[in-house]
């Protein structure tokens, strides 16, 4: 008597003729379809298939549905919270063939792209149509795996972030179904926003596998100031009024004295150990120059100890290098640890009163913890530099994690500004969202009843 | 032996000792809770129930949901497209009386309010902190009710509509389970976005109770310029440069021929007869002036045949007069007759192929149809004025908004920018959504099994 065949090798038969060579059991491959960016172990799937259009997506998902075989869609793997990883095993639904920008309207300031495409290579693209697609994280990403997550980046401040930027999308379900969501119009309100369901869903739900996005007009001008402050409180006060009067922001960042020290020590730099901003204004020369003068004043006013204002673009691309030193800064403090980056994401002026409660926190462990953030939106990042071979140490940044979450959480904040829920934060999603939690789970089983779709991500079932 | 009670019956008895004289049956309040602003006829509920708290729509919905006796959510109930209408009887919720401003935030430029404050309201209520809320659609309206149709107005091609200025809500679920979505943060990326579930459900999913909203600073600076072309294409064109260009506008509004003349006949004015332009720029004084010389040569290289630039606050408030006069304009043509407003929503480089091909279907029937339109949206409005006793006037009257609707989705558009679809436009959802509209319909089984709330809006199931 012959066993029965298990469901992923019965799907792995039905697969191996259609896709060949794009299909892989190897070791290697799946080795490389884990969260190599996560703090998280990783987990590799079984499989992984390499799909080239929406059609072969269906295909791959209504196999797998009708054998309960779980997928996990896979873009560039560098999502933070263990998005890609297979803890279920199954298949890793690797998306980045599917690369093509199917069409720019520049009139209209759109574009159509399938998932895989990376957003360096959609800017470069763009550029002789003197459009740029703004959401500009540090990841190398693709924009399906973007909009999965819901990223943000330095630019959200102005333009917003994978949640006001995506127009439509083209999804598969998990039954193989094809949906189509939103479309180009810039507004509708025609029936329930299925748009906004999928993006930020982790792959729960459904693959994206087509995006129309809103584009922007690459700025006439920029100006960019980089300033220090005493305190936290004062830094925050200068971000909170330079967002009240409506300047022409386009980014507005902070590190802290932690994070400016690691900087010197990396860069060999003088810079002032102290709370510092970079805030970058963008528009048509004439605003810029009014707004920069209107700056100046204001931050002054808030307090800062030191100013530097770039005088050309060089001078402000010197400046802008310091700010995205600061990970690599980060990790230097201790070569060879990569570090859980928190990602909470309070009101603007609960930021003081967060930043100071987690200091302390920290300054109650051993742990280094430099910090740089997105201030102009309330988000930012603590590296914890710890080492997960150490008991104590892990213990010691999980406590950090997760003391930062429950104050963020009391000011009104959310657990995750940009880097998404996936297996590092859903111990936090009941805390967060109460009964919501359960509706969101009843949206899963309704959606998802096999529980396919990147199963254990964001909550259990 | 006694009848089994109506489950109707049964509700309200028990509704009864609870809501005292804020539970009526009487014709009057009845007919009061109807859509008396819509093209459609009215369609009284049972009963209407006036609540005064989250946990009182909770009692009712419970209640309801026991018995499978339809909910439609009541506001001011100025919706166009029928949304307040019980077409299948049932309690009309009346949440007018839900109307307090719950918290301002000056420094994070948020406000939490319950669902029944008005949105004019709320602004007067914010003049002392500089705030305002920057939806300014024409209708008296709830804030509740502008969320649950996603509605927009003149200033959203700066602000954008509710879909962008919703940060979060509280939420009674059909069941009575109450869910708070959302939250303070600029942006989260944990877990399924629910606040976009429910903005334009249309009250299908659950009944909104509170909202916090994203506000804006009053802009230093405003100016305004009218300007006419010899046809849409050129006013588009004009548009479309205007947008790429980045500059601060605040309210991009068009009036076709047929609009200026109704409005020449009705207020006695002898402006062009032609595709008009109404521009506002917003922002610092500096870059409303360097904007505003930059929008002068920017419509006359478009070839802007006449041009009234507002030399101060009295003189654009003139212009925007004229702007505001065009409803009633409209309706003067027919004095009597309420008209269809037709609500497409196309990529602004379509207004052109569309207007033109919507104005030639018109002229074949015995229809006028005023047009006026957020154009920086590439959403426009037509008022079909036709007797509503009269079968070939209404015969004509659908034809037209059925070939628009048509056109606008071939065109990559939506058949509602900004009205919804309510009653009025669900036919029309298939042809809009494909598959998609399936997917809407599991999730109506899923949040709403008993298919209590606003039953037979958006969908039939």
């Amino acid at each position: 008597m012959t066993q029965p065949a298990r469901p992923l090798d019965t799907v792995l038969s039905a697969l191996a003729p259609v896709f060949g060579d794009r299909l892989s059991t190897t070791q290697a491959v799946r080795d490389q379809h884990t969260a190599l960016e996560s703090w998280l172990p990783p987990d590799a799937p079984d499989a992984v298939v390499m799909v080239r259009s929406t059609e072969e997506v269906a295909e791959v998902l209504k196999l797998c549905n009708a054998h309960g075989v779980p997928v996990v869609p896979f873009g560039a793997g560098s999502s933070m919270e263990g998005q890609v990883n297979a803890p279920q095993g199954g298949i890793s639904l690797d998306l980045s063939g599917m690369d093509k920008v199917l069409s720019v309207n520049a009139e209209d300031m759109d574009c159509t792209v399938q998932c895989g495409v990376i957003r360096q290579r959609l800017n470069e693209d763009l550029r002789a149509s003197g459009l740029f697609f703004p959401v500009d994280l540090g990841a190398h990403a693709t924009l399906g795996g973007m909009a999965a997550t819901r990223a943000s980046g330095t630019t959200t401040v102005r333009y917003g972030s994978m949640r006001e930027l995506v127009l439509g999308l083209t999804v598969v379900l998990p039954d193989g179904r094809i949906v189509r969501t939103g479309g180009r119009a810039r507004k509708s309100a025609a029936g329930y926003d299925l748009t906004h369901l999928f993006v930020g869903a982790e792959g729960t739900l459904g693959v994206i596998t087509e995006l129309t996005l809103r584009l922007a007009g690459i700025p006439e001008a920029t100006s960019t100031l980089m300033c220090s402050f005493d305190n936290i409180g004062a830094a925050t006060a200068a971000v909170v009024t330079a967002l009240q009067f409506g300047l022409c922001l386009n980014r507005i960042e902070l590190a802290d004295a932690v994070q400016m020290a690691a900087i010197n020590a990396h860069g060999g730099s003088t810079l002032p150990e102290a709370p510092t901003l970079w805030i970058e204004l963008a528009g048509s020369a004439a605003t810029v120059d009014h707004d920069a003068d209107v700056l100046r004043d204001l931050v002054q006013d808030a307090g800062a100890t030191g100013m530097e204002q770039a005088k050309n673009a060089e001078a402000a691309a010197a400046l802008w290098r310091i700010r995205h030193s600061a990970l690599y800064a980060s990790r230097a403090l201790r070569p060879g640890i990569k570090g859980l980056s928190t990602d909470v994401c309070v009101p603007v002026s609960a930021l003081p009163a967060c930043i100071e409660g987690i200091t302390e926190v920290v300054r109650s462990t051993s742990i280094q913890a430099p910090l740089i953030g997105h201030v102009g939106d309330g988000n930012f990042h603590m590296v914890l530099l710890f080492d997960p071979e150490d008991p104590n140490e892990t213990a010691e940044a999980r406590h950090i994690n997760s003391k930062l979450i429950e104050l963020a959480l009391s000011l009104g904040g959310t657990s995750t500004g940009e880097h998404g829920v996936g297996l590092g934060k859903k111990g936090y999603m009941a805390a967060e969202h109460g009964t919501a939690l359960d509706l969101m789970r009843d949206l899963k089983r309704c959606i998802d009843p096999a529980n396919i779709m990147n199963p254990g991500k964001i909550f259990d079932l």
